[in-house]
């Protein structure tokens, strides 16, 4: 997987990308994390992207022209399956879409910044919105490092442990249940008698009952 | 606002404090963000924190003493209003959450890993469980940076406009409007003649009711 990710702040992602998970699949080859400094598109030599509103108001837009250079840059060099924009106002981002977008060979990653973009970017490059969730960032660039994150550890060989993944919260529709580990008994807390009972059908049991619990009364959405 | 980050991994968190309006917020002494390695806390000389969930299974547990360690030690040292553990079971953060914690003073976040904390922390020190949305991460290190993200800009002082966060997607239950900027016309797109009318009674009638559309098509349920 090749993912492009376009940004007045790339900066801002280079330690999420050099960490853990996402670096140990970019070193393997899994997958392929390029960042675009917009600036490096503007058509003016003060490496302006943003501009006043139309109509007035508060707050600057990113300006269509670099983002459309820069993105028919990249189209013209791949295909791409979707040309995503992280914006507050997309379809929120759920496992599902982590699911569908971890099966595409190609993707770019718009950052949103200031006001966010002018609209008529949507109307001529971006396949698909997303929003990480109902709450407002400074920018789309640490929205682009969670979508980037949700998307890569699903990739094969990412993991350590391929089973993991499958029984991560969500990917059944159900939260996961109590875990627990050493010591047995810490500050007069204990651990339930029947994950230490050695019985694993009883334990397979139990952790499905208090998933249901627990998403029953925590998420009853997601039942 | 004072944050107290607990992780595994605070270097993953180094860019997105250092750039932008995180930053700008920490310079200005209107928000003092400190990571703590939780492996400091380990009570063995391998700086273990993770260790084999009780009943078997997948993936690695996070140890109640060092958290326990570490929170204390913590509080100890000054009240906090909250200790946040940001998992994918949690309450899912939107903008009252966020309007909520940004008047708050001292702040733990404990980043997940792995497939989580010994339920016995919850019990012992969680006075909250956030979770940025309904798709699972690597760790709990990226929903910090959001959650710090959302709370941060909201702080007054931070950012520059102060206009801007009023006029964001969410704060009054509707996404934004369409904007626009230079040139009026790029590849036969055209800015909407309304916006070049300069009557801005007119204006801001329409971008109310656009607010209101888009919100009725994509996000229904915010009304």
């Amino acid at each position: 997987m090749r993912i492009d990710i376009i940004s007045v702040l790339p900066e801002l992602m280079e330690s999420p990308f050099q960490t853990s998970i996402l670096k140990r699949a970019v070193d393997k080859g899994v997958a392929e994390v390029h960042f675009h400094q917009l600036r490096n598109w503007s058509v003016n030599k003060h490496r302006q992207i943003d501009d006043e509103p139309y109509g007035g108001g508060a707050g600057m837009v990113m300006m269509i022209e670099p983002i459309d250079k820069c993105i028919s840059e990249l189209k013209a060099q791949r295909d791409y399956d979707e040309v995503i924009y992280l914006t507050p106002d997309g379809v929120t981002l759920n496992q599902k879409i982590a699911n569908t977008l971890s099966i595409k060979n190609n993707l770019i990653f718009l950052c949103g910044h200031y006001k966010g973009i002018d609209q008529r970017v949507r109307e001529l490059h971006i396949t698909k919105e997303i929003s990480i969730g109902d709450y407002v960032l400074t920018g789309g660039e640490l929205a682009a490092c969670v979508l980037a994150d949700s998307v890569i550890r699903l990739l094969p060989g990412v993991l350590n442990d391929e089973q993991s993944a499958l029984t991560d919260s969500f990917q059944d529709d159900l939260l996961s249940p109590p875990i627990y580990t050493r010591p047995e008994v810490y500050k007069g807390l204990e651990v339930p008698k029947i994950l230490l009972s050695g019985n694993s059908k009883m334990i397979e049991d139990w952790r499905y009952e208090e998933a249901v619990r627990i998403t029953t009364e925590k998420r009853p959405d997601l039942l």
